[in-house]
């Protein structure tokens, strides 16, 4: 199934205008203080957030799985359902493809498929943390920090592939995620794990063409339970510098202990131009995986404040590329895309109120009480005619998850894909 | 494959005598303090733990699961390796089955085997967090808090099951798990989840023999990842009041928020004669089930501490039933419980080892420096040759990790069972 | 000082009225949804929660304290800075004092103040974690479960004398928190500690007149760190029911371990009828004590959203005392306390908002995905314009900082009170 | 007071000779393996562990202080007790000033005092988390992150003076701790902060002998309750390797969020050369400053393994400078180093009991059940003999609380100093 631009803007014309209205009072309160609205639609109008092909269907727990009707089985039915939410939305625009899940028979069609949905491919992802069927070497003890050569060779080797394939699709980047570690005390030695590590990216950073980045990710834990070799994000900035300058560390937000400031790292690494790339999600516990938004929409938004402040402040660092990576395990997973998206513009909405200038002024008089006062003054604003007026000028729904229930989305999808049928993913 | 007891004595014979002079060692040192070396070795002669039937194949993370050779594919292979843990530690004497999992055929061939292992039906515990296949209600959001009537009626009506099949086994109680709750705020109204499950717990409860305990568990978070129902001891503690005086907390080492003080919650139920049951594993972040001892060696033992002072001090609590409930993503399954059990039965032998008497008089005096000496002098003590002498005497092996090396089990089960089978359970 | 009528109104003349036109569109978006604004403006210009009369100065760490001017020296200026707050905010109607530190030499005079300011006295608090002066026993190592009977007699005395305080200025209830607990394993015998806690609860319960009602104050760790007795809403509310009907559970924000769902312990305490009060801060590492809704406001927000439920739903349970607990550090305390109702209010209002019809239909149809557009589309409302309605009309501040800046309020307590003053409190 | 060599070799007369029957034990147990118990109980009798001056006297929290009899009133006594448990302990050869607290006053009749007690001057302390009297410039913002650069140019000239005191006492190193950071998002640019933090650090390195070393701490919360902005070690790494060759990281156990494995920073701190230092503490939930061992002795012990193989095999990492860093709310301070002492040498001379080989073996092999035998094997034994010979030959006592207790220590320094005096420090 397909949206057309047609049965979009018909929809749009069903719904209530009354956000119109309450732009313009925003724009009224905003432009005593020198904010341009219309240049804040403009910008949540072009931000693009990746959607990872392994996110279509139903996630589950290590205590199983709950599967939902409709999942996409193919390659090619994945790209349908990241364009089914891109038509709706107009912010998922990217698609993230993992290894050896995604790989495409056909690269010609798999582009055209993407084209015709308006979308590029982002991030290209391994997987060294499973052992596929026919696999000649396991990871059970892990990949690139493996103790035994042929395990990490192996593992380079799949990175290789993976870049192959991602070249062939005109992706620019390839994320690494490690699960590599240990799950008691003494099963690993730390420095040899680490040099080990360090030897492999290499290898597979020089591998790479001359205009792709490499993103590091790290994670203090899970599926690992005592340590994870990459457990955080130092860990991950120095095996980045040890590689090169085009190796960037990767910030997923649940991957921090509790209580962790996620944002002073975000502008820390963004002060050193090492922020390469982006997960969204939420959690209350650990890598819950949950909806972007739906537990600490406020810490979000912080989050935005820094990116933005980097964005417009920090020159030596590339543009971040964004990808949400949560799993869905009780809703329907094309919902739960879209409620994410609007989380995320929401805080980048939020994130690019603020009153940048006064801030600077507050801060430097310690004024600490003014200081949040001006945070949240953005934040308590409510942004959402500001994104529904981005959607509309860029042809997507004004009510993505409205338009969605309307046009009975999963309905078709079930008739067409039938009830059973699992996508391949966690 | 099964040990002989001629086998285990044989290899006893080739082990290090050292031990024994060990013992007369500490019989010498702690003769003095007016403890009794050997009737603690008398005590942990006694203690049984369960193994719980599904821990005996490979665990597994949402992101995938590693194989291990010879797993049990049946219940009565099942049995015939916990007999193998009993032969060898001589403390595995009892069994914890899961249903629909564990659903014997033969219930008087299934009691014969386990008889001739030595080994007794401890508690039974149900499922309700998986939809197995033609169930015919989902537990998707929720068993017994759901909102739906008949969901609830037929997670009710299969713990009525299990409890059949329990009696029918000999077993005398019934352990609650539930992974009831909610992984977004809203998605729940509390006050209904919590009444729907005191009410469900309650139908359970009454459907119980007469001579039975109910165990519920408690966990704060996974497989929900905002809310779950039991979420505390509080409130287990409180539906145990609810459904009567032979309905229990069940405590799970695993199952606490970071940081938390698990022994002064023993303290409290026990306190108040309502400690049930007690699941060992380890974990350093969440609900990690890693072997017991492996992580938190002395906390372990704190809890040993207020467990035998309960044991001994706190008529109104019955004797708790012991479980491991550990997850084996790495290690030979069989192997991690031995480990498990010596850590059990170490941390047991030093809560033993405490000077009661000179810890009463130093926490009357306030002298917080000497509370801890006395805990520290017996935590200290190297225990090992008391778990040897015990095993000895009871026909164990004195070192039985080297035993079950030493007789090659995991070959010779896997030349019986094969390479991919794979036991039933998480 | 003191801020009259006629200057707030003044003061109002001169500020934006563009909050009655928001106010306009909320009444007719939320009138189609049942919703009632006008009713909202009323419940939030009812609320009123008390002000502690310790967090009138200026707190601090255990690594010092940095002092602010113009701080209250005696109980009289600790009334007029809570009546300043009142007169703008007109939501700090009550006061919470603090034994020993606010003793008033002459009831009759402190009454009057109070009474001018339009205040009166909430829950009472003793202080039993601290040694004062010639004091005649020691707390050091525990007050209520000391294991010397004279300390515990001893602390139960101050707080009939907290008590027979409150009576003479009309107080009705008394707040008890308790250090008490354990730096130490092995320091405290757990369930001596216990049994002693609840025998020294239930003599104060028994000093209480008819009328009053006990609130009994639960905290994990600080400032003892290995174990505190009433560690968390379990066991106060276990202690609550020993004591008898009007004992009861208070909530203070901070006093939880990381992660931990609050909104749901206070579904359960509503349910079962014994959640007495509410201590309202903000924290993100312990008990940080930051301005209310600083730091998760969302969490706030969804707590908040069972206190309505349970204020609407659960005539089991007394109307909850309110109180901000929170230390100023670093922040001029009065502003930091407009700051803290200003979040209080907004995270009520926002409360007011959920569409509790639709979110039952939702819960019922298990639509995850409605429930939670259901609350967000109730938080990410601006409900500041409600906020001002509703002081306008009670006669306070439409914007209370802006207000005290206006009015210079603390140059003015300087100039009266001196720099170098320090308010009595931690 | 001063304990001759001659009193305390009486003392180990009286004492228990059993040590050297368990020390032959343990030589014929270990020898099999190629372990040395001799070369062992030199490296532990080598071993030194600094006093800070700042913990000789009772500390207290944000509630409250109970103080203690006897506190060292001046740098003076202070030597004074820390030559009193050098002289028990022989491990406490090293003290730590802290300035402004200890600035001395005749730096000659300080040295000389210290040369009495074989004490030598270990890393200098700075102080720029707390106004002093008559201080010209506030930290209450910050110091050397300051957006004021006058208190920035304060607190650095503040850390000159402490090298240059340092200098005279023949100190080779200086300890920054910063409290820096914010309560409240908003209140601090994190570029800035970082970038002035840096800048100020490498004023402070500049003015730094050749030959002395930086050590950069870092701690993630408190006193500042939302951000510090030395967070973690990556941010101090990244610092040290601005600063220079000669500036470190400082690991202090308790600066850690919760769950952190500490264990591994340690790895790859000392794989990288830089750890330069060590402060020793415990804790359950944050900074607890707990004596050492008391919670978490499994966690020290894997600690010690790490910084035993570092020193063993990273000549690229300088010797690190040990320190005690606790806080003695409830245990005499005295006999709370005493104890942490302790805990420090057996968690020492247990990491030196590993057998490495067999673990590098077993690493290669992927055998985690026998990786975690070794590790526990070298853990479960009962090392306290080897510290008892260990002291012994170094003329220290054999049980250091015992003779602390028998040579009635505390109650002559009450006798000498009186009731009241307080330490100067938290």
């Amino acid at each position: 199934m397909k949206l057309s631009k047609n049965e979009i803007a018909d929809f749009n014309k069903s719904c209530n205008q009354d956000y119109k209205h309450e732009n313009d009072f925003l724009r009224s309160k905003f432009t005593k203080k020198g904010i341009d609205i219309d240049a804040i639609i403009k910008k949540v109008a072009d931000f693009q957030v990746a959607i990872p092909s392994w996110a279509l269907g139903a996630g589950g727990t290590r205590f199983g799985r709950f599967s939902y009707g409709g999942e996409p089985a193919t390659l090619e039915q994945k790209l349908n359902d990241v364009g089914l939410i891109h038509a709706l939305t107009k912010s998922a625009g990217t698609v993230s493809l993992h290894i050896p899940w995604d790989i495409p028979e056909d690269i010609n069609a798999i582009k055209e498929i993407a084209a015709n949905h308006g979308i590029v491919f982002d991030a290209m992802n391994s997987n060294t943390f499973q052992d596929q069927p026919n696999a000649e070497e396991t990871y059970k003890y892990g990949s690139l920090n493996s103790t035994d050569k042929r395990a990490r060779e192996y593992a380079v080797e799949h990175n290789k592939e993976v870049i192959r394939i991602g070249k062939a699709l005109g992706s620019k980047s390839l994320t690494v995620w490690l699960a590599d570690g240990a799950s008691f005390p003494g099963q690993l030695n730390f420095q040899t794990a680490l040099k080990n590590t360090e030897d492999s990216l290499q290898q597979i950073y020089a591998a790479m063409p001359e205009d792709w980045k490499l993103f590091i990710e790290y994670k203090p834990y899970e599926p690992n339970f005592y340590s994870t070799t990459i457990q955080d994000w130092g860990t991950s900035f120095m095996l980045a510098n040890a590689c090169g300058e085009r190796a960037y560390t990767l910030v997923d937000l649940g991957h921090h202990l509790p209580n962790t400031n996620i944002e002073q790292i975000v502008a820390t690494l963004m002060h050193k131009g090492k922020l390469g790339g982006f997960h969204f999600n939420d959690s209350k516990y650990g890598d819950d995986d949950l909806t972007v938004g739906s537990i600490k929409p406020y810490a979000l938004f912080l989050i935005f404040n820094e990116l933005v402040y980097g964005m417009e402040n920090n020159p030596q660092n590339p543009y971040p590329a964004w990808m949400i990576d949560a799993s869905h395990n009780i809703k329907d997973p094309l919902e739960d895309l879209i409620q994410s998206l609007e989380a995320i513009l929401m805080a980048y909405a939020k994130a690019l109120l603020v009153d940048q200038k006064a801030l600077k002024t507050a801060q430097l008089e310690n004024d600490v009480v003014k200081c949040q006062e001006i945070l949240q003054d953005a934040y308590n604003t409510d942004v959402r005619s500001i994104l529904k007026a981005a959607r509309e000028q860029a042809g997507g729904a004004v009510d993505p998850l409205k338009a969605y229930r309307a046009f009975q989305v999963r309905q078709q999808l079930i008739d067409e894909r039938g009830l059973e049928v699992q996508a391949t993913g966690l």
